[in-house]
C-alpha cells in the first residue's frame, strides 16, 4: 500500500502556487497587508439569463476550519519548505472580513458574488478551495433551475450519484440541484446531511432477482406501502405495465399505488400508452414517472410533443451539468494596501476586453422598480456610494456606455451579506427549504424574457459612473506604466 | 444553521431505492443468497479506442469501512425504517468476494471490469458507490491518456482544482489523471494524499499585488530558487516575456530559471515570439509552459502551427472530462442462487440489443499474440473455462457473429485479480507510480489503429462460444417467460 497521509485538514486543498505566493509574500513583510480579492464569473453557464448561487455553507465551514494540521506541515516540509515560513503558516486561521450574496440568489455575470478583505496571504491561500466551491455548485444550481423551468408545476427528482463526479459532487451537487428547484434526491447520505427529502423504489435488479415482475412488485409490495414499479425490464408495454396495475388491482388499498416508472425506450409514446392503460384500468390518479438521460430539452421535446409524463427523475444531464461541466469564476485582486496603510485600487488587463477586472472596493445593488416590482438591473458600486440617495439613477451599461436608462421609483436592495467580520462568522445559514424558496421568489423579479432557456434578453449589470471613471483611470494608469516600463528598458 | 448530522459513514452513499430493495429481499429472506453483478460501461468514453481504469483504491477503502454507523440507523429510523430491518442493517459489512481489473489497466465495452460475488443485499448496498468512484476517476484516466498521447514525449501538469465538480473530484481526479499519464498536479492535498509531485509557482495576483512584473519576479525568486515566471499579466511579448529575461540574466546563477508561463492570448504565435525573444537572450533551455483551457484537440493544433510549447498545463477540460463529463458504467445482476443453493443466470433484455446484458460468472482474458507481443483482443469466458487450454482459439464478434478470427501462439492473461474473498482484502495495491507505469506499458500491447484519438478502429471484445450460447439460451428462456404471462394475463 502505497504511503498515505491522514486527511485531517483541507487547507492544504489549494494550488501549490498560492503557498509559493505566500511565501513570496511573508518573506517580504507583505503578508500582512490587507487585500481585497473579488470572486465572479463572467458569463452566465448555459446561455441562460441568470444563474442561482450556491455554495457558500460549505465555504462558511472551509473558512471555519480553515488551519494547517501537523501532517500539512510535516508534508511540506517534506517537500522543501523551511521552517521559518513553516512557522508562520502554522499560526495562520483565517482573519479577515467576507461579504457574500446569499444562497438562492441569482446572479449574473461580472459582479462580485464573494468579497474575502483579508491579510494578503490569508486570502491568497483560501482562493482554490473557494472556486472549487463555488463553481460547482452554482452551475448545479443554475442547471436544476432551468431544468424546473422546463417542468413547470411538476416535480423534478435528483437521482445522478452514479455519474456525479465522485462522492463531494453526489451530496454537494444534489443539495445545490434542490436549492434549484428540485424536490428530492436518490442520495440517502445527502437526505441525512442536509435534510432534503429522498425518494427511490426499486431497481431492474429487483425484478431480475425474482426473475418475474410480478412477483418482484409483490414482493416489493410487502413491505412498502409507497409503490412506484419499474416497468421495463422485459416489455414496458407487454408485460411491465400490465402486471403493474394487476397487482395494484390485487392489492386494492393494501398499497398506495403512485404509479410507473420508464426508463427506457421512446418516453412520449410509451407514456402515452401507458396512460390510457393505467386510465381503463381505473388508475387515473396514478403518476408516471420517467428518466434516462433527461435535461431540460428533452423534457421542452417531450411535452411538445404531448408525452404524459407527472415526474422527472433527472441523473447525469443535472448532477454533471452535461453540456457544460464548469463554471469559470475567477478571484481577482482588486485593492490592496501600500505602506502607508491606504488601500490602492488594483487591476488585471487583458487583450480581451472583458478579461479586465474592475478595481476597488465594491458593493452590489439589485435596482427594483417599486411601481411594478420588477428588476431593472444590478449596479455596482464603489464602498463608499449609496445609490437609494439618488431620486433618479443613471444605469448605462459598462461597455456599450451609450446603451442607458434612468431609473425613479426604484429600492436599491443590497445583495452582500456579511458573512466573516474579523474572521468570526456573523452570519446565520438559513435552512436549505428556505433557501430553496427564497431562489423561487426571486425568479418572479425578472421579466420573463430573462427566464427564457433559449436566447434570453441579457439581463442588465451596470457599474456607477464612478466606479466606471475609476476603471478607466486605472486602465490608462496601468497602461502608461507598461509603456515608461518598456521604454526604459 | 440547519439540522445536520456528523458524516460519520459513507453507507448511505447510495441511492434510497437499495435500502428499499435490501429491505425487500431481507422480509422476504433472500437477503442472503449468493449475487454475482458485473460491473461494466459499454461505451468508451470520448470516442476513444480503450479506456484506463481507475477507482480501485478508493473502492477497497469504500468496501473495507462500509459499515452504518449509529447516525445512519437514527437517520433511516427517522424517515421512516422499521427498527426489525434495522437491527439487520446494522449487522451489514461486506463479507463476499470481489474480483477487478488493476488500475491503470486498458479496458473496453461490455467487458466485467470489477465482479462482486456477495450475499444480495451487500451486493446491492455497494452499487451506487462503486459506480460513483469508477464511473468518474476512468473518465479522467483516459481523458488524461488521450491528452498524454497528444503530448508525446512532452510534460502535462494537471491544474485544474479550481473547475473541478467539488473536492473529491479535485483530488481523486487528479490521481486518475496521474495514472493516464500526466507528471504533476497542482493540488498540494493531493500531493500529500497520494504522493503525487506539485507543482506552481505563481498568479496573475503575484505580479498586481507589487503592481510592477519587474518587482514581482524579483521577489519571487528571493526565495525560490525554480522560476517560471506568469508573463501575460499586462502585455506578453513587450512587457512579461522581456522583465523575464531581464530578470533572468540579473540574477544568473542564482536562480534556476526553468522558464515562462503563457496564459492566455494565441498560443501559437506568442510562443514563437517567445521562444525566439529567449533564445535570442541566451535562454535556450528555458522552457515555455502553457494553458488556457487546452485540451488534446487543442494540443494538436497548436503543434500542426508549430507552436513552441515546452510543458502543458491543463485544468478544465481534463478534471471535468468537458467534452464528455460522465462515464455510463452499469452494474447489472448476472447470476443469483435459488432455493437449492444452485447459481441461476440472470438476464436483462432491452430493446436495444446493446443493453441486453451478458448472464452467467464470467472471467475476462486478454489474448496475447506471442509472435508479435501484440493484443489480438478480449475474451470474455465463463467461470469454468481456461482459453489457455485450447491450441487455436476461435473469436467472434458478439453481434456480428460471421466476423471471425482464429488465434494460434497466445498468451491468456486473466484481467481480474482476487481483491476481497470473503470481505478480506486479499490484493496489495502497487504504488501509484506503479500503477501509472502499468498503463503505459500497456498501451505498447495495442497496435496503433486503437490508439488514434479519432475514429481508432474498434478493439475486439468477444465471447467465448460458450458464454455467447449462454447468452443466447438466457434470451429466448427470459423471451418465452413473457409471452407466457402475457398469454395468461
Amino acid at each position: 500500500m502505497q504511503k498515505k497521509a491522514y486527511d485531517d485538514s483541507y487547507a492544504l486543498h489549494t494550488d501549490l502556487y498560492q503557498i509559493n505566493m505566500a511565501e513570496t509574500y511573508w518573506e517580504d513583510g507583505i503578508h500582512n497587508r490587507r487585500a481585497v480579492f473579488d470572486l465572479y464569473f463572467r458569463h452566465i453557464p448555459f446561455n441562460n439569463g441568470y444563474a442561482v448561487f450556491a455554495g457558500l455553507e460549505k465555504v462558511i465551514d472551509f473558512i471555519q476550519h480553515f488551519k494547517f494540521s501537523e501532517s500539512d506541515i510535516e508534508y511540506l516540509r517534506e517537500i522543501g519548505y523551511k521552517d521559518d515560513f513553516l512557522a508562520y503558516l502554522k499560526t495562520i486561521t483565517f482573519t479577515g472580513n467576507i461579504r457574500s450574496v446569499q444562497e438562492g440568489e441569482l446572479v449574473f455575470g461580472n459582479e462580485p458574488l464573494i468579497r474575502v478583505e483579508a491579510p494578503l496571504a490569508e486570502a491568497q491561500l483560501v482562493e482554490t478551495a473557494l472556486l472549487n466551491i463555488v463553481n460547482y455548485q452554482t452551475l448545479i444550481a443554475t442547471k436544476a433551475s432551468r431544468i424546473k423551468q422546463a417542468v413547470g408545476d411538476q416535480t423534478v427528482m435528483e437521482f445522478g450519484t452514479r455519474r456525479a463526479q465522485e462522492f463531494d459532487a453526489a451530496i454537494w451537487g444534489t443539495r445545490a440541484a434542490y436549492i434549484g428547484g428540485c424536490s428530492s434526491t436518490s442520495n440517502v447520505r445527502a437526505g441525512k446531511l442536509f435534510g432534503i427529502p429522498v425518494s427511490g423504489t426499486h431497481a431492474h435488479s429487483l425484478v431480475q432477482a425474482y426473475k418475474d415482475e410480478y412477483v418482484a412488485f409483490h414482493k416489493y409490495a410487502r413491505r412498502h406501502r409507497d409503490c412506484v414499479f419499474l416497468v421495463d425490464t422485459y416489455d414496458t408495454l407487454k408485460s411491465g405495465v400490465p402486471t403493474a396495475i394487476r397487482v395494484a388491482k390485487e392489492l386494492g388499498d393494501k398499497i398506495n399505488f403512485i404509479g410507473i416508472r420508464l426508463d427506457s425506450g421512446d418516453l412520449a409514446y410509451l407514456s402515452k400508452k401507458a396512460r390510457k392503460m393505467l386510465d381503463d384500468a381505473g388508475f387515473p390518479k396514478a403518476k408516471i414517472v420517467a428518466s434516462n438521460d433527461l435535461d431540460e430539452y428533452t423534457i421542452l421535446n417531450l411535452k411538445a410533443q404531448g408525452a404524459k409524463i407527472d415526474i422527472w427523475g433527472i441523473g447525469t444531464k443535472l448532477i454533471t451539468a452535461y453540456d457544460q461541466p464548469a463554471l469559470g469564476a475567477v478571484y481577482k485582486l482588486a485593492a490592496i494596501e501600500d505602506e502607508q496603510g491606504n488601500m490602492i485600487d488594483t487591476i488585471k488587463i487583458s487583450g480581451n476586453p472583458e478579461k479586465v477586472s474592475t478595481p476597488g472596493m465594491k458593493k452590489v445593488y439589485r435596482i427594483i422598480n417599486t411601481l411594478n416590482h420588477k428588476s431593472e438591473g444590478d449596479y455596482i458600486t464603489l464602498e463608499d456610494e449609496n445609490p437609494q440617495e439618488a431620486s433618479r439613477l443613471k444605469m448605462f451599461h459598462p461597455v456599450h456606455t451609450f446603451i442607458s436608462k434612468f431609473v425613479t421609483n426604484f429600492n436599491a436592495k443590497e445583495l452582500h451579506h456579511d458573512i466573516f467580520t474579523n474572521g468570526e462568522l456573523v452570519y446565520e445559514l438559513p435552512s436549505l427549504q428556505e433557501i430553496q424558496h427564497y431562489a423561487k421568489a426571486n425568479l418572479d423579479l425578472l421579466w420573463e424574457e430573462y427566464k427564457r432557456s433559449l436566447n434570453p434578453e441579457p439581463y442588465p449589470v451596470d457599474l456607477s459612473q464612478a466606479c466606471w471613471s475609476n476603471k478607466m483611470e486605472n486602465i490608462h494608469e496601468v497602461k502608461e506604466k507598461v509603456s515608461e516600463r518598456i521604454k526604459r528598458s
